[in-house]
């Protein structure tokens, strides 16, 4: 079954029914002068909320919160930085924390284990309580506030990601923000979700279809093959659409499901269409993989090979360097039934090269879409992932980006 | 125990007894005009040889034409071309190999069985048989010939990899030619690898003890974490010394194990200095880790993380990043027992950010070597792994390598 959806114009985390949200400078990166870099997301009412987190072993403080918070699947509200990772930063990072939950719960009138955390930034280094605290009292919730949100928590991105897709006939809305950029690799590819609903949903299912969501969008996205602390998804779900529950193994869990993958697909391709440096986006599908396992980590070690990305940035048909990423990814594959196809054209056939028409092929590779087909003619098992070309910017920031 | 070596002066794979080589430019790479391009290694004796190859499963033509022959365990010769891999070729590539080790055979007067092969360059492309019988034919083998032969197997190297290692008291001597620059990882952490001894070795032994040296240099060396279809290390002993076989679990056994080791570790971290758009080497050491697996991983992963390397190359003491990377390498680490040094220098203590002189860290950091330590405070194992920073000419040079 497929499902329609549709994106709601300007559709944001705050555009399901009872959320609101806002953000504010709060001076937290001296580098980033006058960006907003501090927000809250409320719910009006308390929501049922699932989480996944980074699989790094350095957690960072937010992380490690946020999980022992969420076993207990009811929030209202999320605090949440840009500029400072609040990570490396050890027992004193948990207590900066917790401070800031304090302070945020106080202001916007809920009991503190109601409110979750989230930061992103520079790695080990302080949270500047003092000016976090005062820029707190400062931030207006609006239901327009989501927009807001979506900038905040910004760092190295140029432009935020954003959306909100209702399924045709239902009544409830999924809306999301994200933030990546750099440091993302297929274990949880993002730095930052924060996904809400207004549908009202079984815990249990609720957990099962984001894992099962993140698992084809964000588990495969790569900028740069790293993963960081601080890598949170979150999504809360406040009933206010007033549906009947929905749980596991029905039309509408399905329903759901379809619509909850349509928006992280969206919010994944939007991160690595905006990798720190990248001027396109790079969308590998495998086909006909003996297993799922091996069609999903051909498709992550091809869009992460700097070498394919590096060539791809500078609109090179290096198709080698394709089928070599594949090689190496630990799929089963026989090189004699390989076929690969850039944006349509098959340059190789049964593991044998076919000619092709090198210009045409480089004004192909000139657009800001890149996809990359290959079928190992072994299985049944399909994967795509998504990334994007390696250029010298990506070096410049990341040489330059400062403790 | 610890055996004193010595490099030899002007050393090179023929600087043990009885090998010659040579190499002549054949015109293989449009785009390396008058480039040194194909080469021989011969021995005027049969050799004991063994042999390590790619871990990729796409591979090349001379890979697995050499993986045919090995296991008989001798060799006279090596020819080896770069400018094209001969690989994802097919069946045609391994004609085309097989005929170029029949021209050689030919011409050096050996049997073709005992000529194994090798290449480097360009993925997907046939060699071109003719140019390289003609050229063949122009070969002139000397004892200074691994000069030459060292400039014939460069790609994108800037400088020759060559050395040549005796332990005080031998008699015999370890010499060797590597190149590398780019799709190098820890699987095999070299494209093309060429060693020579004239001791007289027991094969067994001689495989093992090749074994256990590229575990500690080439498979601690990453530029790009992209692994190539033509990862090729052979090591032949020609036993032309005149010393008693050494065989396992002696005491000439240990002093040649040392000396291959020094041979190797000096090759990779050659290749690693001269990565592609490198300008520094960095060395990583784990200390106390629970087990040499972890130490691995974690220095292997540091040393490629594409944020570490940036960093690094920008001078930027960003050292939350080469936690993170130690975080996510799979490694067991608690962070209240991390101690991090750069270049000697303690930047963290049991998991806390200690005050460091940031402007003094960036002059440390301006060095030709980068050294970084981690202990992680747990056991007894300890590993190194080498690597370069990521410059925007990482990404030039590969953006522009053509097909």
């Amino acid at each position: 079954m497929t499902t329609k959806t549709e994106s709601i114009p300007d559709g944001t985390v705050t555009s399901p029914k009872g959320f609101v949200a806002g953000a504010v400078f709060a001076n937290i990166n001296k580098y980033a002068r006058y960006k907003l870099d501090l927000g809250i997301l409320l719910s009006e009412v308390p929501c049922i909320a699932v989480g996944l987190f980074t699989s790094n072993k350095m957690k960072a403080a937010p992380v490690l919160l946020c999980q022992q918070k969420l076993p207990g699947n009811t929030a209202r509200a999320v605090v949440v930085n840009s500029g400072c990772a609040n990570a490396g930063t050890g027992e004193q990072g948990l207590a900066d924390a917790a401070a800031i939950i304090d302070t945020a719960a106080e202001m916007i009138e809920v009991k503190p284990q109601e409110v979750l955390i989230a930061s992103t930034g520079v790695i080990g280094r302080r949270l500047p309580l003092d000016s976090i605290t005062e820029a707190l009292k400062r931030i207006e919730l609006s239901p327009d506030g989501g927009h807001s949100l979506a900038k905040a928590i910004m760092t190295t991105d140029t432009i935020t990601k954003e959306v909100a897709i209702r399924a045709d006939g239902s009544n409830f809305i999924i809306g999301g923000i994200a933030k990546g950029s750099g440091m993302i690799h297929p274990q949880l590819g993002t730095l930052l979700c924060f996904l809400t609903t207004d549908a009202m949903v079984d815990p249990e299912f609720l957990a099962a279809a984001l894992k099962k969501a993140v698992d084809i969008s964000f588990n495969m996205v790569s900028i740069d093959g790293d993963t960081s602390p601080n890598d949170t998804i979150l999504l809360m779900a406040n009933g206010l659409a007033g549906n009947t529950v929905i749980r596991q193994n029905t039309a509408q869990a399905a329903v759901f499901q379809e619509t909850l993958n349509h928006t992280c697909i969206h919010l994944a391709k939007a991160i690595a269409r905006d990798g720190e440096g990248a001027s396109k986006l790079i969308e590998v599908t495998i086909s006909s993989a003996a297993n799922t396992a091996d069609a999903r980590s051909a498709a992550r070690t091809i869009v992460s090979s700097p070498l394919v990305k590096a060539a791809i940035h500078g609109n090179v048909p290096n198709w080698g360097r394709i089928i070599a990423a594949a090689g190496r990814s630990g799929a089963g594959l026989v090189e004699s039934r390989l076929d690969l196809y850039i944006d349509g054209t098959c340059l190789v056939k049964k593991g044998n090269p076919l000619p092709f028409d090198k210009n045409c092929m480089v004004d192909i590779l000139k657009g800001g879409e890149v996809s990359i087909g290959l079928n190992l003619n072994l299985g049944e098992a399909t994967a795509t992932a998504w990334g994007c070309d390696l250029s010298e910017e990506y070096v410049t920031i990341n040489s330059r980006y400062t403790t």
